[in-house]
């Protein structure tokens, strides 16, 4: 098995195709679509802009808006970007347009390079155990405003972990390095992680590091993208 | 003291300015400029392309030309890559035009931040003595063809380990946590390192690590950028 991490999207994968490709945008994009799916959402339509977020909810039925800027909820939509908020109650049954500032740009760069899907995490070992058969992975940070984030290569490297007999580039080798760590402790000490506790969403961290089952596959949905937990 | 850690100069860095840009490209640019000021070279100029080190030969008196493509030495060229190479012999006193795939284009793109320097694992403590009275620091990793390097991030968490109280972005907290591995292990782990060992230069690897006193600075001499290791 060979598993190469991009600890930022900016860099450009080795191959040309690949069996899965894992997007990581811990906080809080990819848990947050993971929770969604988990508790029974239609499909999350990761979008660009708050203008295209709004257009898509004229064509999508029983649609929620979600998303954030600076980590808070974008006034008039009906949710943030928290995973303490996707509840059954919330989002069972209806499909989400989701839009925040990073994580949800991502994935739709990938999509040619293989069958996308959304890890966090949250579902780190599903995934793992999912790609057990598999030959080529690609791993993708999403990182922070075009910086590295520690959470995300943090989430790369718990991946790495779970296999022994691995190829990996130096980025796998940085992640899987890294994640020895104990999770709370690198998630306080991670950039985004402190930016979220200074304003008063600290215990969305722990909410990330519920263990949850569900594996977000990215598919086209008439022309849009949408992650949903369907068939793998 | 604050350090900020880029693992791609992809990455744009936060601060306008910083009271040092240390350019950090292990294997082996950064090594060999290093190595080279110690020998006493007047001036390593870095340059980009072959067609511009035969240039600047015509004006710089008293030059050699040196570098590599894909570890080897440029045809035509007087020295390869190799610290093995930058003796006293060959370049005491001389100055020495260095184009290399990766690292020497590096270097020209930060000068704008401040003063930049060549960092090495050679030369890491030597650097970080110097910085000890230092705010704001920038440590710039040349990666390895757009790709994050395992011994570049090593060599910025080396120098970052100096420190005690310190903050960190993200980047500089995963180089850290990289760091505490045995450096000849991770040389030899390292994608690039690696590759010099299958094409016979293993010993390169070795001689990375010899602990060297000289910080190279990055000035402009005429129009052209060099290296030396004058005035700090």
């Amino acid at each position: 098995m060979k598993i190469e991490v991009l600890l930022l999207p900016s860099q450009k994968p080795r191959l040309d195709s690949y069996d899965l490709v894992a997007v990581i945008d811990t906080l809080r994009a990819t848990t947050v679509i993971v929770k969604a799916v988990e508790v029974g959402a239609m499909g999350i339509y990761p979008v660009k802009s708050i203008t295209e977020a709004m257009r898509l909810k004229e064509i999508v039925p029983n649609a929620l808006l979600a998303g954030e800027r600076k980590a808070f909820k974008i006034k008039g939509f009906d949710l943030g970007n928290s995973p303490l908020e996707f509840t059954k109650e919330n989002i069972s049954g209806k499909n989400v347009i989701l839009t925040t500032t990073n994580g949800t740009k991502v994935a739709s760069i990938y999509q040619n390079y293989g069958k996308v899907v959304a890890m966090a995490i949250s579902n780190v070992e599903t995934v793992a155990r999912y790609s057990e058969n598999f030959q080529n992975l690609l791993l993708v940070c999403a990182g922070s405003h075009g910086e590295v984030s520690l959470e995300d290569s943090y989430t790369a490297g718990k991946f790495v972990s779970f296999f022994d007999m691995v190829s990996l580039n130096d980025g796998g080798i940085i992640a899987r390095d890294i994640s020895r760590s104990d999770p709370m402790k690198m998630l306080k000490t991670s950039h985004h992680g402190r930016y979220l506790s200074s304003v008063g969403m600290g215990e969305d961290l722990e909410a990330s590091l519920i263990e949850r089952k569900a594996i977000p596959v990215l598919k086209t949905d008439m022309i849009n993208l949408k992650f949903f937990g369907g068939e793998r």
